[in-house]
């Protein structure tokens, strides 16, 4: 048994902006050595979370309008009378769906399903670079 | 320490059908030898979920009726337009709830609270065999 | 490799009461002597969930917004009408946002970043004396 850190990088465009990461968190994996396992995948963000989709266009977008009508971006938030940085709704974003994702592997692989994909998603109301921690433990 | 992987069965009748998987989950914990760690459960889909509640029949009811109202089935979603298949609103819901639930066990034993009850949804929108992953980690 | 478990315990207002836990869980990862791995905190309670957010008052209210928004507090729940306990909402907001929250550790420290700090939200509809598990997984 053995822990192996990682991080990935990413750039994004910000305003809810989703991106598959599943490829380089199977290379991170895959690089570890490590063959049977959870990795960790970590958001060091409060305005960036992440899931799993069918990562096409269809439904990636149906999850855009999600969050546009639970939380909406032009209204008033407490956030932004406090601080002036108009992205009080990625806080909330960010918040509700959660910045962790802990996904098996065995034999070196995600056990992800055939048409399932970790996406990571930048609710920040601009464009960030993003590194994300990968904690990798097993054997 | 080690890693022991295991799989679950369920049969569902999709339309945010709603299953209580604990006994299931404890039952891989003992069998596994393992005393003490955590168990990562997850779906390899992008059309269900899991999480906790209390599993009585009116919680159960009052969750179903939260997804029919934030995302409901009889709009239109891009997903659909595209593939026709019906179950946007499956996959915006399972991305929101989310795939992946891990929960610490000592003593052989969940960590669970005394009306808590381990849940998987699917959200699909027909009846679907789904075989979830254990990732039991720990000595 | 080993794992550790620890207790935390809080009082909460109910009625989503929002704690910062951030120092606690970093206590209990500098006391186990583990330096690098993942800790999982879980809440034993499906009235009450975990995630992280900028820990400020203003964040924070926009947060509660939120639920009180898509899971008001004041209507008709199936769980009240069979218990009369009149926390339907609770149940509700728990298993939305999940019990469960997984963050990687290196050399002894939370992987967070400088603005995230790791919230327990308290969504009963009174006052409660709360006991999460910690489960300290690493080397």
């Amino acid at each position: 048994m053995s822990v192996r850190s990682d991080t990935i990088e990413i750039s994004t465009l910000g305003d809810t902006d989703i991106h598959d990461i599943t490829d380089l968190v199977a290379r991170a994996i895959s690089k570890s050595g490590i063959k049977a396992g959870t990795v960790t995948v970590f958001c060091p963000s409060s305005t960036s979370a992440l899931t799993t989709i069918e990562y096409e266009i269809g439904a990636v977008n149906d999850l855009k309008r999600l969050f546009e009508e639970i939380v909406p971006q032009n209204r008033e938030y407490a956030h932004n009378a406090r601080w002036q940085d108009g992205n009080g709704h990625s806080h909330v974003r960010g918040s509700l769906l959660g910045p962790s994702l802990t996904i098996p592997f065995m034999n070196g692989e995600l056990t992800l399903g055939t048409w399932q994909q970790i996406i990571h998603i930048d609710f920040d109301n601009k464009p960030r670079k993003r590194e994300l921690i990968l904690q990798i433990v097993g054997e």
